[in-house]
């Protein structure tokens, strides 16, 4: 008998399930397998979401269905989406929302149309600030009166770069209703909530877009009771996570694999290191790469430990950019962007 | 769309789930979210398992084929099996082993018959002391050379309870084949290792067993580097679990309904108390019963909260022993029994 593991759950009004990443290593995270993030109930989806918008300060305002972006050049993209409060339950001190562990983030293969190229067919102003990108998702919040739609936006650069695409495909499927279907943003290096879901309203401005999930949610505030020094959240930290063993497990003396995953939002993964003693001397881990320049990077280190007792595993990664990941992480209000050395605690018997 | 939740992973070799205990509220937990924790892998059954055996120190030793049982006077009781282990990543300082949070428990309804009936028709001797009962699971060890079967042992005293019994049906089917089919010992009031799945042999002897599950795992240590003052895991301690609202959640201003569920191995549960102010002061939750001696008891108190701001929520059960939920719980060696009062961080904005 094989036994599988499953989401765990964070919430169900409305669904939020973790990844169970300790216990995957394909390069493509499994659809039903991705991790479930959402702000608001599932929309109720008609024909109308077929259609794209593509509006505001725009010369040519269109819609396109999704058979005129199917007949679109296409382009695949695998990269890791990651929520930017994963691994949010390990801030000291604790902070409040979703409890995350280190699942709030999956892999796969992406497929659609470069928004780049939508934007050549409506063109756009010189003066365009911003891309703001509006999903079929809406609801509450607390401490707020009206409904609200999830609202994002991205810098037209941003928007324009030939990677930043409009998705239809997950691992050569449609998207999942669950994951955004018919049409997701997928933005790379960013964190998750710029890969805005079941994307039915693209709009053109000439200013800085205000929303309670830009300018509230996903901005760092690195105080408790003030918003001073507050910045948005946008890409990726360098970061990894250990997926073996397992936390607090207890082992055999021998020959165990270390492994898990390493990941970043600028440039790519040069090195993983892992210490046995607390951090004092670091060794290389093995690194696998796939030829695709956001993919995680796998790495794996065999550990012999002949000598029962009771160790910490750290591993730290190192980005193309200089970034490594600290040994304490940046403390905000809200919790994104936990990137601290990954510890796994083991006891050998 | 209805949003379902799934068991934790907390380990797949061998298999350890949690269930999802904060997303359910009914009675009898339906099988498919029953946790699993298992030693070993699952044994590869044959049709010599429904052969139930009755050997040792017997005056008519004999095979009850599951048809036999069947045919026997059945006996249905409501009940909780609960870990020994649950809550173990609540201990601090922490503990190795699976990382159980509140999910180590699950209440059904259990059909079989009661081990006296069968004990009526082997005979025994008076000078017998224990009753062993071993499944068909089985596996190696940490430290450990051999293969070792999952083998535990009661007094015969609590052996011959009348609801001490040999359960073949989980809610009013066969039990499934994780949770022990065809025969599970239920022994009601003990943590869930007494509970041996997958029953095929039961042995009485005149002494005391001694295995690894009995006499090196499944007993509180009370100190880090020794073994002085140990004592056997065996009935349940007071315990509680609030089940809404759910750990660092952000709520509205407003009331709030915190429930949840208590139980206790001694007794019933008399009553269970909400603190909103550290333990300063209690105040009653409003309880929930079934007329059945072992089921848990369901909680509910309606929280009233207009002030914004960061707010601890404790529950306490006491029970009809006068036991009651202590505020730091008894730390040992391997993490068992956790039962301090249950606490829930949330924020009102």
């Amino acid at each position: 008998m094989k036994n599988k593991p499953f989401l765990t759950t964070r919430k169900l009004q409305p669904e939020n399930q973790e990844s169970p990443i300790h216990f995957l290593s394909t390069w493509l995270t499994p659809a039903k397998y991705f991790y479930r993030r959402n702000h608001f109930p599932y929309p109720s989806l008609t024909d109308r979401h077929l259609w794209l918008q593509i509006c505001g300060n725009v010369p040519q305002p269109r819609f396109f269905h999704l058979n005129d972006i199917l007949s679109l050049p296409e382009k695949s993209i695998i990269l890791p989406v990651e929520c930017a409060g994963n691994k949010r339950a390990y801030f000291d001190p604790k902070v409040h929302g979703e409890q995350w562990e280190d699942g709030a983030i999956s892999q796969g293969k992406w497929t659609g149309v470069p928004l780049s190229h939508l934007l050549e067919l409506t063109g756009f102003y010189n003066q365009t600030k911003e891309v703001v990108f509006q999903g079929a998702d809406f609801g509450r919040k607390p401490d707020k009166e009206d409904l609200i739609p999830f609202k994002r936006s991205l810098p037209l650069e941003k928007a324009l770069h030939p990677d930043t695409i409009i998705a239809y495909l997950y691992n050569d499927k449609p998207l999942d209703y669950t994951h955004g279907y018919p049409f997701r943003l997928i933005v790379p290096n960013w964190y998750g909530m710029a890969s805005v879901k079941w994307l039915y309203k693209i709009e053109l401005i000439n200013d800085s877009f205000n929303g309670p999930f830009q300018t509230e949610d996903y901005v760092y505030y690195p105080h408790k009771h003030n918003d001073h020094k507050s910045f948005p959240v946008t890409t990726l930290q360098v970061n990894s996570t250990i997926q073996q063993p397992l936390p607090f497990s207890i082992l055999n003396t021998g020959v165990h694999e270390i492994k898990g995953i390493a990941w970043t939002g600028k440039g790519v993964i040069t090195e993983v290191e892992i210490s046995l003693d607390n951090g004092d001397t670091w060794q290389k881990a093995v690194l696998e790469r796939l030829n695709e320049p956001y993919a995680w990077t796998k790495w794996s280190f065999l550990w012999h430990v002949e000598k029962k007792g009771e160790y910490s595993i750290y591993a730290r990664a190192k980005d193309s950019q200089g970034r490594i990941q600290p040994m304490n992480a940046f403390w905000n209000r809200k919790g994104y962007g936990y990137n601290a050395v990954s510890k796994v605690n083991v006891k050998i018997e």
